[in-house]
């Protein structure tokens, strides 16, 4: 018997631990809505990568949540979401949540001067989709739009304490120094956690906005207007899968949380 | 009608453009020889992914260079080598030379104070192949390993030159600085391209060896002794494959050959 869609999970993908941001909003916006999370461990990076290899991957990704049973989708990773969620949308039958628009919301709600600058893997900015949605819903604001393409290892290998890390981030946001931006987009769902280092770089009058939050607002909103949510006595259950080594995502996982998680699986992925 | 074994290429893997810098040594040893080189861009990097994943990339490689009808098979990538050398060879019927033996070799050839240090990717240093590989050679040598998991994201990013690739080498390198090695192991076909960076932080008179050389010295040896050699008026005629984009993929490879490549072809892999 199928099981009813009020007490089916909440499905969620990254290429690895980044979408672990965006699951912590939703899960404090969402207590009792079961996740199951998917890291593409695997395959990370993804922000290098062709708009080709990235839309394979997120298809894959999507098909074996699907057969977890979910009751809507997160695309948690900006790389794919950017390449992916057209695709995404078409394909499949349930609502499928993708983490730009709820970042170009969230910024130009922020943004006081109207001088956006958007961070992000090589090929979310060069998709412009930050850029088009920001545009879209506030006429004349000007975006200055930064690849930073070692910030994902840098967090994938747990490495933002070193020293290096800081140089880093200094080398990658210095063409933003003086063009007077008062708000920063997090445009990759691994940002958030060097939020710090590009806090401390830019000073403390900078905002700094990721999707996390509006982007659990938007599957509240779609929950609530399907009739989808699951009952307010339900106990929550997340469920972890990963594409490479369970042991090494759980140590990621239980850093980025700051308490232990259970239930990380090896997952088979569709190809 | 099948080709002939003499006509036959070399088949060479790496997770990327790392590889090259072997295969350039093959191609100055063994000028008459044609090559088919895969680069797994991508799933690259493997260096921080689990030995059960990175045995199955490298088989999965292996098959699409047998398809190619390859007489003999490169395993260009340390990262590979150190996790599935045993698989490939107990697997594949044909000769399967990695980069660690010959690597290994080298550095003790070259070291006169027996006190070497390895560099590789965590998982090469993880699985103590080059460890072991040295002290076979040499007893009593003193191995000093050290993992390096953000060379090869610089190095596949095209982002040597930056100021804080200077701090990065810095850093891995420091517990180096005082234990007195004369010699230097690169121990992921990636690091030559480091190699000047390296040489600067570590001083003149140490040592670095790669695989490069001697691992095509035993590619002659092998082809030489089982008279697989092309004939002396054979024209090599080199190809190139990966699994992401082709045009990123011949961007890289000619700034590492200071050339133009011809024949970048997307990959398709058996999984």
């Amino acid at each position: 018997m199928a099981a009813e869609k009020s007490v089916q999970s909440i499905g969620m993908f990254d290429s690895g631990i980044g979408g672990l941001t965006v699951m912590q909003k939703v899960m404090q916006a969402l207590p009792n809505e079961s996740i199951v999370y998917f890291g593409d461990t695997a395959r990370v990076p993804y922000g290098g990568k062709s708009s080709e290899t990235i839309v394979r991957y997120s298809i894959e990704n999507s098909i074996f949540l699907l057969e977890k049973n979910i009751k809507i989708l997160v695309i948690a990773c900006n790389t794919a979401a950017s390449a992916a969620i057209v695709k995404l949308c078409t394909i499949f039958n349930i609502p499928v949540v993708g983490v730009i628009e709820p970042g170009a919301e969230k910024a130009v709600s922020v943004t006081r001067n109207a001088r956006i600058a958007v961070l992000g893997t090589r090929s979310t900015i060069h998709s412009g989709a930050y850029q088009r949605e920001i545009e879209k819903r506030l006429p004349g604001v000007k975006v200055f739009s930064i690849a930073c393409p070692l910030f994902v290892p840098l967090v994938e290998e747990g490495m933002i304490h070193q020293p290096f890390a800081r140089a880093i981030v200094k080398e990658h946001l210095a063409p933003l120094k003086h063009q007077g931006v008062d708000t920063i987009m997090l445009g990759c769902t691994h940002y958030p956690i060097l939020k710090s280092l590009i806090q401390e770089e830019m000073g403390p009058e900078i905002a700094l906005v990721d999707s996390g939050t509006t982007c659990a607002e938007k599957v509240a909103a779609i929950l609530r207007d399907q009739a989808l949510e699951s009952p307010k006595d339900h106990v929550a259950e997340h469920r972890y899968f990963v594409s490479d080594d369970p042991a090494k995502f759980r140590e990621s996982a239980e850093r980025i949380f700051g308490q232990p998680i259970s239930h990380v699986h090896a997952a088979t992925l569709w190809t």
